[in-house]
């Protein structure tokens, strides 16, 4: 099932999206996706609503250099233990929203990622049971100013900006991550083109990394790095991450003036 | 002004604490103290009372280095750009709520902190507008699992444990940040001792440069940092942050078990 979020007219809901591969619809979903599912009306045409970011997450929990092509063109080895940061909620946005790109920096740079959904608050998952508690998938791109990420020893602020979590285009509840083709296009060119099956570490190892230290709420997102190919982005660009199975999100950059 | 909030009964609420010393109570708000702040109820003793942590933060952006003589005694230089890294919301607790000690590390530290509490949403506030975005201050313990920090290239899981962000025991409105007493003091033993006036950047300078990449929301929490004389804790230690003009805040700290 692919669960998007969306508004239409003035209401913001959950909803099923489903039909033809050129003629979606989508049906709103009671309430919240993270228990029952229950429609709620009747479907709309996916053309005559915004899709939102598909979750609010209390918190984006991201791992760095988990692709060992991306960690060796950042002049590094894969780290022996997981590298983990915070991404602020207030950097989410969804589908066909903007990136701002930062009067405080020269180097934005795409990052496309497979993002994990959480449906159950949890702790200390241990790897096996790591499928219970998540809802799905999404794609996400983990925009980074690469200038201020070399510049400053911890990255809050260089991946922390408003809209530099891009997130969408819904999430996917029934495909399995161990290998998907995820890609990066800037303006119709492909940037990055990778595999999940080429992560270090595997979804399931992550979230139970995570999860021992920290609680996971529903809707809680958590990235699981990005492959070779990372690069900058410029004012005017259109960005898309696409990945196999999932779908595609894209956002303009606009300077952020 | 001194504003807690509370359990009382069944009911949560926000209130004014007042009083002498060693008789306060707390008078109940109506709703949240980042408007007009309205009385709504009888004074209750504050003995009477569970005092919570005194926000619900989206979000805590915390200060690395920030005073010399920790970032000296960590092994290093004051950083020529504020390290910046964010602590999750599940690792906030409130007075008297326990530390809990991972299974998974050997050497859990305290680190006193002045926080600083958002009272308005805002991005990119120029120094000289900071006071009129920030509600107030409180006390703040950075709980470090140091072992992790040390073999984790970023803080996102060795300072984001639950229970790793010991918040209160409230804020205060009408206090000046710039030359506070600022102690840690374990098991009734002084282990820090600083000023804030030996901050490297100020209050105004810290809320400006993070304000400059994310927007901050109300009730978001920002820790300006930790004087030297970080150490350990052990299980069944109990740990008091307190800080001139504010108060105190102290935690046990117990097995994750």
């Amino acid at each position: 099932m692919r669960i998007a979020r969306f508004s239409h007219g003035e209401t913001v809901s959950f909803g099923a999206v489903g039909g033809e591969p050129d003629d979606l619809s989508v049906v709103p979903l009671d309430g919240h996706p993270f228990g029952q599912l229950t429609p709620a009306g009747m479907p709309v045409k996916l053309s005559e609503v915004r899709l939102l970011a598909p979750v609010l997450p209390s918190k984006v929990v991201a791992i760095g250099r988990n692709y060992a092509d991306h960690a060796k063109e950042m002049g590094g080895d894969v780290p022996e233990v997981p590298v983990v940061f915070l991404k602020p909620s207030t950097s989410v946005v969804g589908p066909g929203e903007a990136i701002r790109y930062p009067e405080i920096s020269n180097e934005v740079s795409y990052e496309a990622e497979l993002a994990v959904v959480i449906g159950r608050l949890c702790r200390q998952v241990p790897v096996e049971k790591v499928p219970e508690v998540v809802l799905g998938y999404t794609c996400a791109n983990d925009v980074t100013a690469r200038d201020l990420q070399r510049a400053e020893a911890q990255w809050g602020r260089a991946k922390g900006f408003d809209t530099f979590c891009p997130l969408g285009p819904w999430v996917v509840t029934d495909v399995d991550p161990a290998d998907l083709r995820v890609t990066c296009t800037v303006d119709g060119e492909v940037r990055q083109d990778g595999r999940t099956s080429q992560m270090v570490r595997s979804v399931a190892e992550l979230v139970a990394h995570v999860s021992e230290a920290m609680t996971l709420l529903p809707g809680d997102v958590i990235l699981t790095g990005t492959p070779a190919g990372v690069g900058p982005l410029r004012p005017g660009d259109s960005v898309t991450v696409e990945i196999e199975g999932i779908g595609s999100l894209t956002n303009e950059v606009v300077s952020r003036g």
